[in-house]
């Protein structure tokens, strides 16, 4: 093979869209629709999701992308004297730039396991918070922030997240999901949380596009109605209203017709699972185990730089001990044959 | 014609995009580029505009929609003590749902002149706040905020433009001018404002994508190189950076190719011309003459319930005298067809 | 006499505390109290502020300033996608340095009526908001704001207040009332509306310490108790808790003791009356016709360079025929000699 | 003696004012004085602090209180994308209710070490975000914020803070330091940090009077005239502009004067280092070991609640193992008395 490319595995953000969703986007482009998300296309989106997640009475919104979201969820949802906890590994707290803070929040972070949260540290946050005799000097804890999977690519399980539902509504804490690569979580044969569930058991959450197939957008679904009042307003203060939001509705009515959604996770989860396996087969380390799309694997500089070479890699962060972790990760894209040219080159 | 289906003429924000640009993001979509805007495709759309607007060294930055480039753009220029001089019909003072102050500026509203502001105008509102013994008690006016075309659609002129420039640059307020529908000011034969205008006389301002054409995105542009530093950080804080920055930078690739955005101004121009003189020779009157894509026109109740039955019109304001204004907008995808029916049934 | 210094009548905070209050801080000095407001002073001055409002469940606070506390309010009562109603004329609007829209809220001015607005005028303002078919893209009024007195220095009848208090609950919009100069007022011959008449018509405001003989300081009424839940936390997020909050305490304390807030807004009353009655003699005109204790005098630039030589007045504005208006203002400390003297002078 | 009162050591600011400033504010009472800090007592108060700190260029301000001015300083040096370095400790990571944050900006926290902070830490700190590859989607480090004495009660020597300046300076960040107990630094004869060492090695910072003698007030001092353009109308907006100003001038005019700063100190340092000897004679544990004005002991619950019949202290925090952290502080009004009960009680 002459190889005048270097394979690309270096995010789930590489290309365009799923083909279908841009022929979607042909074949509805010149019908004229209402603006603002109020449109045809949209409706029909918010009405797949709706049954997807059996939450007839949910809210949907579509908001443009992660950074976004987090932070019109998190600033709607709080009140001014109240933060957001998190784990230390939580995108809201390192990769925002500023975004939670912007908005007047602080982001309370707890040391994180396999970057997750556990409902216990939860607690004790919380326990710490009322005990403390000037509680009325720090900032209240005011919701939960999760993802799944998370920064690391884990997941959590249907118990873990039903004893972390358990907790916030013992304590009146709304509890957020962020779910910007959800898609892969729900496709992953190790995963027992599905969209229903997550309707159960979050007061909001959101259904990732961006990073699941789409050109953009992200569907935020609230399963108790009028949960969140006049986000609509807040929606277009934060300047995420998109005048054609058809683009987004057109894009999550595609995802959720004949189960696009999950066929864009499987793929991307069943190249992840060979080339997981070629890695371990190997004897390649994980520096982060995980059964999601993003493989975290752990090289020497030298080994990196070598690979670096044939295939393009997400550099994730330096150890201390001199070594590198490089994600490599798969999509909606990634095709066997460029599956095939990795495990060959590894 | 048996007419099943009503008119539409209510915003130029109905339709998906121009089919050129899907074509072009059908043509690129496989392709594998980097995130968040620095791909080959935005680069090259920033090269395109650059060299369209005569500024080599500019800064361009792609945003997703109108009101969160107002707001980063407004957001990253002041100091907090600071505050944006607007008309009074400007679209960040009451149609951003607070976004500026969200931000948290002032806006500082000046009565309008046919939608816009003039030198003098600023002039006076600086001497106010330069002569009030209190000002130190004050919001200081910190940059100029103008729209071409403005909210009602007319036209600062050059020499107009040239005279706020100068006060800005002599009181040394940054001005920023929005052109959220850019390519229809362009495109007027009465405008005598050229991108290298705007470029040589404004210190940041944007030419508008979503309402001319493309699916979303907007097209900031900062003529000296680095003027707003560390904008990329701000934008993400904002919620503004999209992961597939490709998305816009494909869009504005293919309308600054072959005149794109030129042809998709005369278009809509042409066309608003047409039913602007049918509308005067029909004796109707304009409540707000202007010669861009919108045409504010003033009805009796009675006559604008008669034509909503048969043709989509944007709903602007009732007057105090009982009457209504209503919007007739013109846009890439107006067909002569459209016009000619609409014409007939005026 | 020979006058070496000017007399002075700039403002109502030109010295320190009524000496009762200086009294009460040198008698209580040494003792040994809690902290943060959580002291037996600072309890004692809101269980006699209750008495005085009739207000037994009021929760009251107290603040260091007046546009610290308007702030605060504003920011605790408000939420996100709403903004506060003021007159033009209002404090919070002109000179305050953007502390409103810091807290991220946009003021929504209506245009003053003597200084006041009017329930009508409130009435009219929430209507256009309703019916605006884009009333979602703006920001919703969420409170209202007035001052007693107004920045002119006029006041609020009681049939007024009762009229834009019923217009409020009939809108749910809480009624917030600025009374940084509440004892003139209070005072006044003229004025019918009492401290329990405050409380029963709006939903805060406070009573105005620094501007009516106190050092420094302002007392919060909350009618309702828990209304504006967790403000403790929100004083301490605003930087205005005060380590020793007995410092506010102690003066409220004296201020409603033995009728001492009375006696100060008196004094200043019937100083100011006497000053009135010797200008109207003379044929001076009142650029702002009031009964409080701020004489807004319009005078030609000769006759005020000419008074500002003998006595000191606050410049309050240029009129646009060229003349200027003066502020006269009495307070607790003014003498019946100074009035003398400055009775003569004119 | 029949003590029916329990002894008061629970803080600093339990008490009034030092005497000689209520003096002061009584023979000065009925001066008239112009507003806002204007007053000859602010500028005499300027100028001796000017002295005191050998800057006679300095900018010097007054504010009300501690959170006030950590939260004034950081956003008015910071730009919106950037955060303050601070120890894990700092009093505006978690004692002040989200005040910087609601600013807008992150607190970027750092492991304390002896409630301090190093140079290397800051170093690395800042080396770390410049080696991130996406450093762009972080909050950049923007200033620095140090306590001198720490939370903790320890000191920074000349030598640390000479590393830690150098290593602002060389990466340009402001350094900045809160000073709220500044007084019990400088006259603690383990200190080698004088005002001149630090009006030569901050950007900024403020000597605490509400926790040093004063009922209340900060005195900020930036030595370079003019680093922080405007901070008169960011003081404003922040609501910390006192329109008594005087109330802070004549009390910092007192202060520095006749060496008070320095006997208050002196008072509060000499009274701690003999409970501390008595502790330590007995056989007490410090649970942080520090020269200052703050003692914090190390007790089980049992002998924490016997001496609390006797003894007002303030409680600080549990140990894991259950024990308690109990702080005795000293003051201004420490008397031998009180200190010779205490001893007797321990």
């Amino acid at each position: 093979m002459s190889c005048q490319k270097k394979l690309g595995f270096t995010s789930d953000y590489m290309e365009g869209a799923h083909p279908k969703i841009l022929e979607r986007l042909m074949e509805t482009n010149m019908n004229k629709t209402a603006g603002y998300g109020l449109d045809i296309y949209s409706e029909s989106a918010r009405d797949k999701i709706r049954s997807a997640c059996k939450a007839p009475e949910a809210d949907v919104f579509f908001i443009s992308g992660g950074t976004q979201t987090n932070a019109l969820m998190i600033d709607s949802i709080l009140r001014p004297y109240q933060g957001v906890i998190s784990a230390d590994t939580g995108h809201i707290g390192g990769h925002e730039a500023g975004a939670i803070e912007f908005g007047g929040h602080k982001v309370l972070t707890l040391p994180h396991k396999d970057g997750k949260l556990t409902a216990e540290a939860i607690a004790r946050c919380i326990r710490t918070y009322e005990e403390d005799a000037n509680h009325d000097h720090m900032v209240m804890p005011g919701m939960v922030y999760l993802s799944q999977p998370t920064e690391c690519g884990t997941l959590y399980s249907l118990e873990e997240l039903k004893a972390i539902s358990t907790i916030c509504r013992d304590k009146k804490l709304p509890l957020y999901l962020d779910g910007a690569r959800l898609a892969y979580a729900l496709a992953c044969p190790e995963n027992d949380v599905t969209l229903p569930d997550l309707a159960k058991l979050c007061d909001a959450f959101y259904i990732g596009g961006t990073k699941c197939g789409a050109l953009l957008g992200e569907a935020v679904v609230i399963p108790q109605h009028d949960l969140v009042p006049h986000l609509f307003t807040m929606i277009k203060q934060h300047g995420a209203l998109l005048a054609k939001g058809r683009v987004c509705g057109i894009q999550f009515e595609t995802l959720f017709t004949d189960g696009l959604y999950d066929e864009i996770g499987k793929r991307a989860i069943e190249t992840a699972k060979r080339i997981r396996k070629a890695l371990a087969d190997k004897g390649y380390t994980f520096a982060i185990p995980n059964p999601t799309n993003q493989i975290f694997v752990l090289l020497t500089q030298e080994k990196a730089d070598a690979l670096s070479e044939k295939v393009e890699m997400g550099f994730w962060e330096k150890t201390e001990d001199g070594k590198v972790i490089m994600r490599i990760a798969t999509s909606f894209a990634t095709t066997d044959e460029d599956v095939d040219a990795l495990i060959e080159i590894l």
